[in-house]
């Protein structure tokens, strides 16, 4: 298989699991297992945050953020192709109540004006704008990263309106990696923020999120009452560790491979357009009389390559730990056999 | 007071008061009350439905309709102006757990297309596209009337894609009355619809909620629940009653009325633009230079003269029972006096 | 009809409505409405709270009353007989999150070391107990009257624990008028109070929720999210002004009636008990093989008597002010004839 | 430190670790993950159900149960002592909206004649009752097993009832291992149960929730809203099979040492009871004048002894994997010097 649906396919390397084999244990909700405090605080660090607790996904990192930021009837405002929209089974209705204000923006990124412009003056029976969700990178803007000064500037503005901001950062990584700006300069201004270990960075099971120390405690809370709340998590976060010392860096190849995927595929006559590539996300819209995505993507596995739907005529794919240049070859090869217009 | 504020300040009239005098009474959750079983049936059957409860307001309508029709985590599709978005404290997120999915259309009315864009295809994590909600008369749209076969379209792509399909029709019969349309031709295709009592028709408290014996039911155990259920509700009922009787017809001279208006607005210097007026409803863009539309509303108070914000330069005017010649008159000038450009 | 069913079932009498003929009226949302704020004011000032806002029915104030004082996950303490258990159709949890905490209590009244007892110490894992809830008078009880130092009593000892007070006085009056210890000594201890215009008081639709400013404030809150919110409720305001005025000193009679009732059942050979009848509620428990509640009040109806199903083997009869002695008689009779021994 | 808080401080074995070093793993959400979905076949089976879903604890199995099973207002019955009441943080209230019914139970389990009492007779304003939650082994009452007898006849009645039933099976193998009665018979009648892996089984991380391939399915939908979807599951279940293979028969073991402490606790003066001791928990109250548990447990971890407060004058002792006659020893030794009488 040539597994471009996710980078969060990707199956631990044998040297990651060993890290798992001898590291010592303890029960997470004593604040007992070394190697999940050891994560949570470098986690933190990375983020320019006082504090982080780790959660078995990142939809629970997102969800919780949410919940410790606002009110039921307060509104959201994100872009409308958020993660949390689009992907969280309705979390933040279902679990906090809250309105969503979704913002149609450039590339997944809303300006400071267009957030401005989408808080409510304080009424009577309007709902409240409570909290600003920004997402680094935007994945279904092809993994685009946000400019280092508007992130800023948005949840400036943001904060400047009386929002909480929050930061989807699960792949804040690859966009740290893609320009040099440390996750905490991106994380900045934001209240809350997390990472993700099962993507890019090759782990089997969780995601990290910070804040204040008041943040996290509240947070904790609703970690106990959904279920997040595990024993000894070191069998999982010696992992994220392990990670975080041997797969940041090589994020760059993921990079080079999606680059190099973009521009071949920019050249197929079944691809109509490529979203700029930034990191390790690639998307494609097909050519007219092209056969629909979900019926290529069909055709694609049965050429043993997956790829994601993202449109009715726009593909996502993505590069990860477990594809390489032969993969890619595989894939553009599939693409140009089956992306044919009719 | 020259009160153009809301159509929702009308005083009820001596006339209206007194049906309420001698009317039999009972309680309502027994349905032993006369005039509320009337109402009922009178308007389930204009809206040519099966059923009816009668409701505190029509927020209780709309929010207990998204609640019958929806589960937690599932998406509603409405236009971005939509009442239920700004006008009623997030209720349809902390109530029923639903996520908003707003649109933006041409005078608060989408096309079937939009629709079935908007209707995600079912998937493991994306919420579950539920329930489409219309809006009949489009209030921020300026009153403005859905044809009905725009109207009956969307509401059958709707159910097509497997959704259930609400009309708010707080104006429905300012509708009715400007265009010859009956109610129940705008209300087919929706498994649920109101009618607004304290609106144009002039009553002080009220509104009935319509829909299938099955959604009725359903709908009575919110009622319940959220404390909408109240007693010998006739004292309400028969003044709506006289209302039905006395009080639709002449909606005819409150849309007279709002054409005047607007078409005196228009030839103001200060006023930049005047949207369609088809109902009772005008809706004004100030002019460059004009104070901002808070600023300005403060000013025509202190002429007594009340009129509703409903954007940074955009006012909206309602005419209604309470208002006549001598209110619009009063209403051009202090606007002439006050809508001047710096 | 000889109804006993409950005193929610009285209709206004022709002076009553008469009351709501030429009042002055205004939206009560904009504060404007002479007599609901007159009646917001009276009821503040007999509970001895600050404010008050009017409400469609006695459950929407005992649920606003709970969301205002808890969050979800919060634990709510009361009698397993109370009205926000047994009948609002789940609203604590639906609508606030909270779980319940139900005492086993005499006469519907919990002792301050019950209280205590059950407030749980706060713990990572432990719903967070947050509130109190008493009833006064108690309806399942017998509309038995809490003696006013152990009311206070448990006021303070939950305070003192933390938690936050609410006193259900759909009753309060029918306890004041008993006793001769005016409502606001009662209330004394609590955050919040209502009174009931529905029942005793014979109004057709309304209570009235106290409190502080501040939960007065976010009580609008949720009456506006919820659709509590009305309009020109002079209407119905007038009517319970005039119920202050001429319908609480006469609950002495519902009392007797009730009392001469109490007695006359106990005498019955298919009554095995009759709870202490102490204001306008008569509790009776059927003796043996007499047929089962239900059974039996499907007889009485057939005798044009009703009255309420509490149990499977127990009676509740409510008097008020379209009940009279010959009701009474009437309701003896029918017993006499149908509660007798197989 | 001799560890009797509880059996879920276990920490994996080496050879449980070394497990999950080399099995084959894929994503858990496309039932591509080898050793979760053989982990899922194996416990349904063990559980005489069709299906079965793995999640990060046995809160979340819990709480999705309850939601699955549940609309919001709707009514739970369960034991007092249950752990979806003292220990879940609020969620069945705020996760489902659902009102708790606790009864109270001799050895934390009810009868058939309970549970049909308990059921509220349909009604218009009532809660519905619609769940039975029972729990084997009963945690707070000393770990007490259920007669298979009572457990289906209780089953039995709430289904007859109309209600749905879900077995918190946590520390059900122990129950097996103690009666030798198979657990598919302890969870016939029930439509949803569960099994531990963090107690006496010794896993780290991981519950595993069973029920109809319906119930699953519905499962899942929550078990993704809620972020407990997880990717590359089999680094957990490969220790869980582990589990099964090996740590199941070893119970037997933790039973026999909790009875000896049990009995050698009976005969301490600082102790005035120690409830039945069926499998590894000792539950004991301390005698008058004694210093109160929370004290207690306090001076006893001064002595490097670990136990659980569960009352003011109540410890729990529990006994797992990670302890033996050695730490019996310290435990008993520190008792008999600590609960002293004054």
């Amino acid at each position: 298989m040539h597994d471009f649906y996710s980078d969060t396919q990707t199956r631990p390397t044998r040297a990651m699991r060993e890290a798992a084999l001898d590291v010592p244990l303890g029960d997470e909700r004593h604040d007992a297992d070394p190697p999940t405090m050891e994560l949570c605080a470098r986690v933190a660090d990375m983020l320019g945050m006082e504090a982080a607790l780790f959660l078995p996904s990142g939809t629970m990192c997102n969800e919780i953020a949410i919940a410790v930021h606002t009110r039921p009837g307060d509104e959201v405002i994100c872009t409308r192709d958020s993660h949390i929209i689009f992907a969280e089974s309705g979390g933040p209705a279902a679990l906090s109540g809250v309105m969503m204000h979704p913002l149609d923006c450039e590339r997944g990124m809303m300006t400071p004006e267009q957030v401005l412009d989408a808080v409510r003056p304080r009424s009577a029976h309007a709902p409240r704008s409570r909290l600003l969700v920004a997402e680094q990178t935007a994945n279904l803007a092809g993994g685009a990263v946000w400019p280092v000064e508007q992130l800023n500037a948005v949840a400036e503005a943001a904060r400047g309106a009386g929002l909480a901001t929050h930061l989807d950062g699960a792949r804040i990584l690859n966009a740290q990696v893609a320009t040099g700006v440390p996750a905490a300069d991106y994380a900045k201004g934001f209240d809350s923020a997390w990472i993700a270990f099962t993507k890019g960075l090759g782990c089997p099971v969780g995601a990290v999120l910070a804040g204040s120390r008041d943040f996290v405690d509240k947070a904790w809370l609703l970690k106990r009452r959904w279920g997040g709340a595990m024993r000894q998590t070191g069998v999982l976060t010696a992992m994220c560790l392990y990670a975080l010392d041997h797969h940041v860096e090589r994020l760059a190849e993921d990079h080079a491979l999606a680059r190099a995927i973009g521009a071949r595929l920019a050249d197929l006559p079944g691809i109509a357009r490529v979203l700029p590539v930034e990191t390790n996300i690639v998307i494609a819209d097909l050519a007219d009389r092209v056969p629909e995505a979900r019926d290529l993507a069909r055709r694609l596995r049965a050429r043993d390559v997956t790829v994601t739907v993202v449109g009715r005529r726009r593909l996502r794919i993505v590069t990860h730990l477990d594809v390489g240049p032969a993969d890619a070859d595989a894939l553009v090869a599939a693409l140009a056999a089956e992306a044919v217009p009719a």
